[in-house]
């Protein structure tokens, strides 16, 4: 049975629609990583600003409380998103920037906000 | 101030990091139509058998309970992305299909696992 999503991994033909299925919980990693309330804010706020810190990122990102900026960043960090630097002033300052992976997002969250508009389009009728 | 994401919307240029911010709400439509434990396996499912009945359906996905499948049909029926007919037998017939909207999206799941792999070679260093 070919698999209508036609991706072969470890070269491992589908031999069943539950094989193929099986291929949607790795589509749901990427979703899962970009998905809540945060996550893609920060991610674009670190590709508009570059190198910044948590104080300005929580400017950034009205409404976003220290304590989950805090954990958010720690999930993108752990995901290979977001690299965090601590810079050696009086007091300790930290910066966060993006890592090539996470600057390699920007593609991805580009192709979203497209689909998003012609899904709008498609559902309404209108943007 | 230009949005790192490019895309502008009715025309209108971004003047802060907060307009910009905004097409990511048009990113989580997408991706909440998408999200969810069944959506893609039925979306899958009828990409791969094209006309399919309710019982059919619920075998195909196992695991699916059919109080479960209903709701997720009615809300892939609501975002035009499924399409229900009602077949003029004894008993009554109801057979799903994709709109030519929801067949677009397989490439949006095919697109989605090549991400989910690479994230995880990024993350993990393997597929």
């Amino acid at each position: 049975m070919a698999c209508p999503l036609g991706i072969m991994i470890a070269n491992k033909p589908d031999t069943s629609f539950n094989d193929c299925s099986k291929k949607l919980d790795i589509a749901r990693d990427i979703m899962d990583v970009l998905n809540g309330k945060w996550k893609m804010e920060i991610i674009l706020a670190l590709l508009q600003f570059e190198k910044r810190r948590f104080k300005e990122l929580q400017k950034d990102i009205p409404g976003i409380s220290s304590k989950i900026l805090s954990a958010v960043l720690k999930d993108l960090e752990a995901n290979h998103i977001v690299k965090r630097e601590v810079i050696d002033t009086f007091p300790i300052a930290v910066e966060y920037e993006l890592t090539d992976y996470g600057k390699s997002l920007k593609q991805v969250l580009v192709d979203f906000v497209k689909l998003g508009i012609n899904h709008r389009k498609e559902v309404m009728g209108g943007s």
